[in-house]
């Protein structure tokens, strides 16, 4: 293919060093970091460096009737960045430039490559605070983030990526450029656009350029667990601190599967013994204690065994470490669980009203035991958004399988309890059938009529969220 | 008209009661309280009670090929709700029922004609908090603010209506009920259809039901004033409490022109010989003096003549009354200010980025000296969304000539600004013409592409934002 004419358009707008053939460097890019879900093999990986040559990108592609998938740091988990056959990879990891700062008017401007770490340090060296957190947040990009609405471990107090995005700028699949929203506090003039591109996973256009808002620098945090004999009993506390109206600044949930999957991978003398951990902070500096009072009483009350608070800032920050550990420790306790190390995890995400938390946890051990698989639970219990974790033998279909069914049981339990097929980690390929399900057809004909509005060739990341 | 064949299907569906087409009712209906904005007069009003009644209603007009106009309260500013010539008006005010409220999933579920008061009231008493507050709430509905996503005083702290909407129920134009959204505190399945509704100021559906996230009870709040030698001092001042990271909880100017026109209105001792007054809150509890203290203490730096706390709830009322006084008090100055009590008032809104707050009330000044129309400079100084109030003779066409030109030239330095032709009152009529500007061709290719998708006819609300 070297010398097709997509990839001398391409080649001529870009230069040969932007616009890369290498085989290896086509496998790399073929998916993210989802599992259950096909992707082909691209053409070409182009990483563009501004607008303009992200235009010439898009235009090149449409005119040689080419699919465009946009990628980030392919850290997603649902497929949404996963390549199809012959298409053009638009990596935006060029376009890395925090553009603006702005404390008075707390707006940062970013090209979409910037990792979200990157941007929450610059920002905090301000005084200011870039709440969006996901797992992945050290590598992850901002454009990633908006484009799924990533969420986290702040969003239970600050909200997921959208309530931050602000205005962008988008190459359309006609190759014009939109600037959607606005650098200020307040705005409606006209739909909002914005926020349709936000969450729309590429498929709507490219992302060149973002204005998030900021906010100021949280006060000090202070850091508590609570350990309880069962999950219902985590889910009850739960729903009981959002009753007593109680804003935690992080309110997340580890079951029993998880704690020993993180003192297998790192011992830190965590209660193994315990069916759920509840993990909560407050960041209200000098009411933290108090607030964190509050919430040690509404567990006691729920009925947790022991309750205690990070006497200091390294205790505190060790009790997050574990959270953050979580996944690849589950990772390593899925990969030992199957001979050769061919054990993996499905990672599924569910959100349920706060309400259903407690039903939704005893649903998926149900599911465990009547799928004959092992599921661990972890998540943003706060938000009712959790990520039960299904462990498989890759090596093995009946196997993936029955890991399939489950998956497909807590998603129809997810939306059985008034909940959405997913909390945080989008449609991409992984949920199309599921969003159809929650959406109805009404909704998905809604989609389909935008979706051909701005696209109409169908070139922007086909087959993803419909 | 009384027995065309609409108004038959009308009568079949909804009944006879529900089907209004006495003539001063239908003039009653024409418009909404903008000023500038032409408003035609309906064939008939409607007053559905159900979903179902308002698809019958959507259906019938779209049979027949007549328009239809949504209507709420017809509060809004800015001529979305105004009829034309022959349409069917589909009045929400029979729809008024608070289906749910629940303080653990911190929701409530409505339908679109419940009041602003009624329902902040309603989960108040639960404890909780419904934050959108503008200057109508305690006559306009859910459904109308949800449509032209509205502001009010709280945004400063806790943002718009956008913000609270979790999920919708819509007539489409087609008749179809689609369903967007969710109960879930978060969730990313597809596109953000909700917030596309929110705001689009009924042209692409007709909100039949609205979820909304609640926050817990505010704690108790104290409140400030800061008088001014100038109204710059008063934008540093704005400027600086957001540099310094500072979150009121209101943070609202008012100029000399409606310091004296409220105290002209009803006496309560304003410092009328103040060029401008800030009036800041803080809903911190225990801690709220500290906040005011730190708050007062940015004001003194900027230059404030005085700074005083309200020593009381009684005192701290007042302050705010005098607030919400501000629209009643300029109008009253403003018919006062002609013979006849033919003067009437140009209600602007434009924002703009916080640090730019004191080019743009130095601009309003400049304005009304070349345009020579006295105008009067009221808002959410903390978001930077200024209301600037234009003083006309409505018997004198060049007075009205010269207020129209202010408000285009106020319209021009916002855009100049970095801001936006709108921060909460919206499109409708009123600013078609500066969207256009503000957006772009491209963004009103994609405007239209998207009207054209969900409502092809053109049936919905036509005319307004586009």
């Amino acid at each position: 293919m070297a010398g097709s004419p997509l990839l001398d358009d391409l080649r001529a707008a870009l230069g040969d060093d932007a616009v890369l053939t290498d085989p290896d460097l086509l496998r790399m890019h073929q998916r993210d970091e989802a599992d259950l879900c096909p992707a082909g093999t691209p053409l070409v990986v182009t990483r563009p460096r501004d607008t303009a040559q992200v235009v010439a990108v898009v235009r090149a592609a449409a005119r040689h009737g080419v699919p465009v998938v946009p990628q980030g740091a392919r850290t997603g988990l649902a497929g949404a960045a996963n390549a199809v056959d012959g298409a053009v990879v638009l990596s935006t990891v060029a376009m890395d430039a925090i553009l603006e700062i702005d404390p008075v008017s707390r707006i940062a401007v970013v090209q979409p490559g910037v990792v979200n770490a990157t941007l929450a340090a610059a920002v905090a060296k301000q005084g200011l605070y870039y709440p969006p957190d996901p797992g992945s947040w050290e590598s992850s990009t901002i454009g990633g983030n908006v484009s799924t609405n990533a969420g986290g471990m702040c969003c239970v107090k600050y909200g997921v990526t959208t309530e931050y995005v602000l205005g962008l700028e988008v190459v359309l699949a006609s190759g014009e450029v939109l600037r959607t929203g606005r650098r200020t506090a307040k705005g409606v003039a006209g739909y909002d656009l914005t926020r349709l591109f936000v969450g729309s996973e590429g498929t709507l256009g490219v992302l060149t350029e973002i204005t998030v808002s900021l906010r100021p620098a949280p006060e000090e945090s202070l850091t508590m667990v609570a350990v309880f004999g069962s999950t219902a009993e985590a889910g009850t506390a739960v729903a009981q601190i959002a009753a007593r109206g109680l804003t935690p600044s992080l309110l997340e949930l580890l079951d029993q599967t998880h704690l020993r999957a993180i003192e297998a991978y790192r011992p830190m003398g965590l209660r193994t013994d315990a069916q759920a951990l509840l993990l909560a902070a407050a960041d209200t500096g000098a009411r933290a204690a108090d607030d964190l009072a509050r919430l040690a009483e509404v567990c006691e009350a729920a009925g947790a065994e022991e309750v205690y608070a990070a006497t200091d800032a390294v205790e505190a920050a060790a009790l997050l470490q574990a959270r953050r550990l979580a996944h690849p420790a589950m990772e390593k306790f899925a990969a030992d669980a199957f001979p050769d190390g061919n054990g993996g995890l499905v990672i599924d995400d569910v959100a349920v009203p706060r309400g259903s938390l407690a039903a939704l946890l005893d649903g998926v051990a149900r599911i465990a035991e009547e799928c004959d698989v092992p599921i661990g639970v972890v998540g943003h219990a706060g938000d009712g958004n959790m990520h039960p974790n299904i462990v498989v033998d890759r090596a093995d279909p009946a196997s993936l399988e029955r890991g399939r069914r489950a998956f497909d049981e807590i998603m129809r339990l997810g939306l059985d309890l008034g909940g959405t097929c997913t909390g945080e980690h989008g449609v991409g390929l992984l949920k199309r059938d599921w969003l159809a399900r929650e959406i109805g057809p009404v909704g998905v004909r809604v989609h389909q009529a935008i979706k051909a509005a701005l696209d109409p060739a169908g070139l922007l990341n086909p087959g993803k969220v419909l």
